[in-house]
């Protein structure tokens, strides 16, 4: 059986990986595909690497015929979905990879994002789509909001050392090492070849990027205090990856065996044998995080690793994974692609 | 219905990618991996993208028991594979990755390997590995020699001028750019990152490289005349990836359509509109083949660009679709995964 | 004694690496800097790593005082120079690095270029600023046209052999590949770190690409007869560098006897002992181009070699060279910089 | 006036590092420079990009005559450089690329190295090489240790803000992210291209590193306690470069004033804006180091984040402005050479 899928969106890099992900998925159907500014051309001039595909034509979001679809990805640029979900019929399953209906409260929302949420019920519907931890909710809902790529890798090293409570949520620090494709297609100066490929560099530091509105939320709820990490993304001179590295206070035993047990029966999820860490070169291109704890000389202090690709597990593999719930699909249909290396 | 087979020398590249395919093939099952330097290992703890599959441990070729293997993928360093493949049991069907059996003619061999072949009856039995040129005796083979990545590519891109005698034979330059991958994971100085991330270099220039001994031997053959093609690699820095540029005396419009017409129903061999040309990138990971034909200002001058990943179509992915053929398989099967970008 | 100087400009890459190499010139001294879009900043806002040096803020041109100023870098987009040239004061020297002044013929101006020229009397003026082969016009020049930096790398691989009647004129095939800093530091999505940082591709092929007009008209000029060349770039993943393989009819040890005896006495061209031929890696960051010769297996065909870094030797190097000389300054002051490896 | 140097281990990254700053420095000259394993060939043949110098044959530590050597740069592998000082005639003034000397006490000199020290008086006698804070002792000293890389790049974030206590001893957090220069030109399967390009992975996590072993001594010292920091290096796909991300606690204002404050006249450390972080890509070729401050949201944290070239500040040009020092010649000669970008 088969159901039809539309990506809006399908012009940037996340687009792109929902069709590539999609191009082997034995379940999904994409009968529809929207760009505005590149409507009325075929994917193959866009992404020559897709031409093999037989793929419907790039149009606008007005000229698809929702009725025949059964969930749509919007791989849009924030702050687009809020008014489009809210037109969409509601027959129509949607799995948003934007960042409007990550945050639950309004107030959260226009703080981080500097503007009122245009469609605050819908907001309150979505459900968090960090499949490993709202698996139940995510089978039931008709509104998914796909996690920042930040968030998750984090979230991943840290949700189930915050729910054990075994380590000090003052001092929580993450320092990121980023993929450029996160930075999405848009022309900036900064991210050309030639200022970027001999450069690492941080930014949004000192607690301003948008994705610490998603930890907050997150790990508060988790812990039933507030919680605010110290986090620090900085740009790499690779497409895809991110590698995050958590310095805890805790015993790194323990986080270990809490970490390895919790995802003991996660079919994406790898933790390590303990004192070992992983490169985000193990990851790249397929669904899978890999996750390390190595112990400090310093007792009391660990070192925790996650590692996991922003465009796949990050973004469009999460998204999938999360619309196989959504239609009733085994949860890892289509995502099983190995890791490219080298 | 599932088909054992078993990688020799699986702690390469070729190796790993053979697994990385295979991963995902619905019909092969991997029984047995060598590696003779890594033997007693975990594929996890040579290659960690692969950690997530069920795989056996690697172990010397001696401890192998083939008599439940039906196939073998030979991923072996240049001159193992002749009196390895002899000394097999003549139920296994092989596909060979090396050089071993690429040459038909021994003097041939010696010429460009420095010594003699060890086994020179399997050398004339072994079938050439192009798939999309020697598809029918390679269903039949019982050994298939794969071909090298240069050759792959440059005979994409020439074999229909050939044939179809639409080129000067005199006058073929084929100058290859090519991703450091292709030097296997042998240690030498020039292959440090720190070298070679800045660097593009030429090597085995002036008509020295060992791949020209397939080259001479198709070409002439189907020429029926001797053919000496000028061909020179390029070290790029890229992992993977082959792009041939290569510069014809010819009518560019009809080598275009003869080479539209011949891979018109080939399913890993695209064709661009005529005057476009690919990039490596649109390729990298994946079993697919692009090739552009471009007309140069100077009337009756040509440049015809052919791309694909030297670790898939060129090398592992070939080898599963020989492997596929030889086992009554789908040729495409498992090899469908798209290419992998940004 | 010490010069001044101004760069009109300075906010691209050719604009930066002219302030770079002035760092360290004992006799240059920077006393304006303009940058229409970027007047107000200082350079250590646009270029962080230039952040030790006393520059003067960034201006636009009108607001340049020109009156003490001796000798003016033009490191603007093309067809931005011709007008901007013709009004300046004729008592201050020009060093053009666009290409508004390479084409000596009105008429081959306008058909590569797309429109008339806008200053033809100066364009009849200039000289054309391949330092090596125009050294005492340069001196004499007010002035000077910088060449592509494509243009330099094959000129200095050909002229003296088509000076010495040594190569088949009607078979020249120049293959080349380029850093991506050529490409300046405009906008495109294709010049995305994300879309390059993986992938090789030719553009411009066919004979389309504007560096033609100058190879014809200075080829044709030496030769005494019309020559065309076969010229395709390629993109390559490094910021800088381009290395140019050409494809030659001629007796490769002839054609090594005539480049090293040509370029015996230059301080920035060397030839490699013959058999060796250069990579890109061994010239970047400085005014060095290296030049080798390889023989081919086919009698009478050789492969020319040359690299040089196209933001230095191939642009701002070149650029430094020329003003040296019309100052009356030592031709190589500041510019012994040694190459950066790795 | 010329001083005659010598460089042993000249076959490394630091060594020809060494020889590119002196190339345009005005007052050291190379006399000698040897490589044990490569005696015999031209620095031409090893280091293609320096083959526009003038430079002596590479020989055998034995066959150097040291009677008019007035300083020796040994850039050889940790641990050969102790035996090799002790034999070294007492007029000859030596500073140490490597490891040997840089840490005063012999226990901790065996607990970090593995074995005991084998010339424990010239240990002693040895002035550490952190210029910028042992420029007196540097002057008047005839053995320089130069420090670690990552140990220079962190104590210059570091030392002014434990010498001003203005931050918590007990929680110093340093994650570094690593050029790949930084592990020599030494053989290993990690350290391929391949392995590489498109990988980021931390090693010798959890307090193993050796540069701790430097970070122990200094940081105590300055403190008057023990001072235990954690340290994690990470390679990141780039030749050169360390970025040291370092996570304090302290008011950021008054870690920016104090850092500020100590380097205003420093010619080589600039400490940029408050609240505005270094890229890597901005120090690239030179002997600069630039520091940020960002205060954290959370009240009482900041960010500071260093950086410099690991060949060059980090190594080779400070032994060249140690040299300096030692010679009685202006610290900065030969070393204001600017950063190349891009």
């Amino acid at each position: 059986m088969s159901h039809n899928v539309a990506i809006l969106g399908a012009s940037g890099y996340t687009g792109a990986e929902l069709v590539r992900i999609i191009a082997t998925h034995p379940a999904l159907r994409i009968v529809a595909l929207s760009a505005d500014r590149k409507a009325g051309m075929q994917m193959a001039d866009v992404f020559p690497h897709l031409r093999h595909l037989d793929l419907p034509k790039l149009v606008t979001i007005e000229d698809i015929d929702f009725s025949d679809i059964e969930l749509v990805f919007c791989a849009l640029p924030h702050g687009l979905s809020q008014s489009l979900v809210r037109d969409l019929p509601r027959s129509v399953k949607v799995v948003d990879l934007g960042a409007d209906f990550r945050l639950r409260d309004p107030a959260a929302y226009e703080k981080w994002y500097g503007a009122p949420h245009a469609a605050v019920e819908l907001q309150k519907e979505a459900v968090y789509g960090l499949t490993e931890f709202y698996r139940d909710d995510i089978a039931k809902a008709r509104l998914v909001a796909g996690t920042g790529c930040n968030a998750a890798t984090v979230q991943f090293a840290l949700r189930p050392l915050i729910e054990a409570a075994l380590i000090d949520l003052d001092d929580i620090i993450c320092d990121l090492k980023n993929g450029i494709s996160g930075a999405g297609r848009s022309l900036k100066e900064n991210m050309l070849f030639a200022e970027r490929s001999t450069d690492v560099a941080g930014y949004s530091q000192g607690g301003k990027h948008r994705h610490l509105g998603e930890f907050d939320q997150e790990f508060s709820r988790i812990a039933g205090r507030p919680v605010e990490i110290m986090f620090t993304p900085h740009l790499v001179p690779v497409n895809r990856g991110i590698l995050a590295s958590c310095y805890l206070k805790g015993e790194a035993k323990a986080l270990h065996a809490a970490l390895a047990a919790r995802y003991a029966d996660e079919p994406f999820i790898t933790v390590l044998p303990f004192g070992q860490a992983p490169g985000m070169g193990q990851v790249m291109g397929s669904n899978f995080c890999h996750i390390g704890v190595v112990g400090d000389r310093k007792p009391g202090r660990a070192l925790v690793v996650a590692t996991l690709d922003n465009l796949n597990k990050g973004s469009s593999g999460q998204a999938v994974q999360n619309a196989n719930l959504m239609l009733g699909r085994p949860e890892t249909e289509g995502l099983m692609l190995a890791p490219v290396f080298p």
